[in-house]
């Protein structure tokens, strides 16, 4: 593609060679001449001298104090949102397969919409209805009375349990578990555990994306919702009946028990931990391996081994560095005192 | 089924219409007026004035302060044990199958029992044994010389590895991995390592539950039990030649290390760890992101980063929570010292 | 085999039966007459009276005070990796299948090295390549334009995304995903999110193991790479463009974010948390359950909720488990200070 039509795209201003030739992208350290990069963040500035990129994507005050004409520049607002742009121009195609794979099962009673892909090894139990224009990859399992909306893409290997419903354009990486049971067991008097039925199901709202090998629990009763344009990333747990509302993103080996709510637009970090029925509001910012035990109120940011607001927890933990300082210090006012007598 | 069915089944007594029919089991917030409900916490007694459950059940001595006429009561003993029976009266029966697909593989060699399910591509390799009564679903692949026995359901997109022993009534859900090789690797001089070979297996006792996308490793030598009535949550990872008796539950995302042995009737909160070689008595608690280093002799309720008693571990966090007010308390005294002088 | 075989391999004397018949290895709590074991760790010496091996290995200055004339001795330089060789000699063989399952399915375009195995449904689609004397076992996806080496063993449910690049000698347990998109979305103006393409790839170099469930997300540009003789346990989550460098080891759990660095020869305890964009310099022990938030530049050991140096932790650690006492000493430091007003 020519560095002309890039710049077309972009609404940019080219400064080099409208006719560079550009077939890819690449990282500022290691593009090479045929592919096109870009600085947003001034850490990456420094790199400009020594890109071997043969394009790149500049805001219009960035200056560049240097003599390196083997280089084009296009000039945009925002560099790293056009890059993006760029990203999906050059995205590789080869998901875009159509058809029905001979060697997969559908059972008789499913709906099938128009323009789909089923892969090899893929077995979709009755009644099951699958949406147009929706990829379903090699050795997914779709249980019975299912359904799963339009331009969704299933990757190789998830399984999805019997009930569950997936709306439009939600994309679910290899692995993921959606609808097994929830684990509720009631005590007996000998001390072992009774199985509760688990069943309710679980709704996937539009615009979700699941990464890979997370697992989403079926509702005792009821439903487990995750609600339009949640992001989930990898290995992470959601208890049953959990609701997660709009736009909330939840790093890699979360776990969150039954029945909590969390509200819209929550970032919650990696590995952090959420016990059952507690609300969390919206616009919570949770950190890293951040364990909540009980309902936060207040949007803000909460960190530590028990979450509590940031700026406590900062100062806490640095008091707590101090600690030994704080023993020395008792003992030197206890020998003063003694001193004293 | 008719309300007076119901109360049978439950041994309760009906105030309000006994022809009235009942479809089906909701909660209390949310059921409608085909389904029945329960109270059996106190938190949900507030509910009774507003749901709008055709029939509910209520212990003896529950008072109904309020003129609903359009509710039937069953009067029972215990309404959540009630309730649990009723969940499993209308637990849908959609996994009720039986018969062997015809795209799946069943090598020379196997033993299977009478009136199982296979789903389709599942593949299960010479010489292994599927007791009466079980369903294997669609995807799972079963090594070699394994041994299933009656009654057990296993969930799409299962792995178990050759030579395992899955007992009676046990369940395990999408994702699982039963018996893949321990982490055991042998330091070179050169700093690579060395593979251990695991030529242990893994036995599941009679009546246990596995979670989706739980690992249990097979041992070294000799095999890694998990013992009659546990019950394990979703992504656990179990390491080789560990020990886990009988009616223990953990919840999910729990890692247990090497040669560890969790005693009878434990409970383990979600995420926490067990580093190997240690032992853990019967009856001992544990809570939510624990880390457990040490063997634990005594039976009662752990907790914290570090556990340790859940006692000394609240004082002590209490203690950590008000470091800031210590330290500025010395400070005075520091104050108070110097001005004396 | 006989025992004077086994000697024979291992260059050892033996003191006893040399014809005794040895059929396999044992722990030394539980073997019998028909096995071998070993004595390495001092903890073990005291079952050299009670062992029912038929043979044991020991070190040439263990001293046998007993009088057990029924068990063979051989004796070596080092016990342990003695009976590591030994292991592997009586190493169960079931997994030597080869051949390629009429039940799979390969693309057109793909190149199969010799001697292969490909199991039951997996899948495998086009123009990618599979190395001689590979193994990839049933229900495996294998998507387009993946390369695997040689000797490579793909346990059952593996998923390997398009572009992936597996070499020699690399084991990947069941239910492991290699190649997923990493977790990358841009936050537009109303609060929802846009995802960006991952259009990088996963490179795994030689002698790599990875255990079941664990995760490897794609590069959003360019790659995520793990060096020759990294092994990576259960349930690890690796995120986009991470670096992990030769013979690293890493325990089950542990969760690693975007574009970290981790060096060679690091040690990793399980369900540790590594933040993204930081290096961890070679030979850097990190504990279990240890949040790293910094880069770390200097070897040796690292503990803690937030990891600092192991010492410093652990004096830290002793003074807050000491603070209830520092407290009560203030508060008598209040009190004789008050006293002498």
């Amino acid at each position: 593609m020519k560095l002309t039509e890039i710049a077309g795209i972009l609404n940019g201003r080219i400064e080099g060679k409208p006719d560079a030739e550009i077939e890819g992208v690449g990282k500022i350290e290691t593009a090479n001449k045929n592919q096109i990069t870009f600085i947003s963040n001034p850490l990456y500035e420094k790199y400009f001298k020594t890109t071997g990129a043969g394009a790149i994507i500049l805001s219009e005050n960035f200056k560049t104090n240097s003599n390196r004409k083997d280089i084009s520049i296009i000039r945009v607002d925002d560099p790293y949102l056009s890059f993006l742009k760029i990203l999906e121009v050059f995205q590789s195609n080869s998901n875009d397969e159509t058809g029905i794979a001979e060697n997969c099962f559908v059972a008789p009673g499913c709906e099938l919409g128009e323009n789909i892909y089923i892969g090899n090894f893929v077995s979709i139990e009755r009644n099951s209805k699958i949406g147009s224009n929706t990829k379903i990859y090699s050795n997914c399992s779709i249980d019975s009375d299912v359904t799963i909306g339009e331009n969704c893409i299933i990757y190789p290997n998830v399984t999805i349990y019997k009930d569950c419903e997936i709306n439009n354009n939600v994309i679910i990486h290899s692995g993921s578990v959606i609808g097994s049971d929830g684990f509720g067991f009631a005590r007996q008097a000998d001390g072992s555990y009774k199985k509760i039925p688990q069943n309710g199901k679980v709704v996937i709202e539009e615009n979700v994306e699941i990464g890979s090998n997370t697992c989403i629990d079926r509702a005792t009763m009821g439903e487990t919702r995750i609600c339009r344009g949640v992001k989930l990333d990898s290995q992470i747990q959601i208890a049953h009946n959990v609701f997660i509302d709009e736009n909330t993103v939840i790093a890699a080996q979360v776990g969150i028990a039954g029945s909590a709510r969390i509200g819209k637009r929550c970032m919650i970090g990696g590995q952090s931990g959420i016990v059952g029925h507690i609300t969390i509001c919206d616009d919570v910012i949770i950190g890293a391996s951040v364990g909540v035990s009980k309902s936060i109120n207040k949007p803000g940011i909460y960190s530590g081994y028990r979450a509590r607001p940031y700026k406590d927890d900062l100062k806490n933990e640095i008091a707590i560095r101090n600690i030994n300082k704080i023993e020395e210090k008792i003992n030197q006012l206890e020998q003063k005192l003694s001193g004293k007598k």
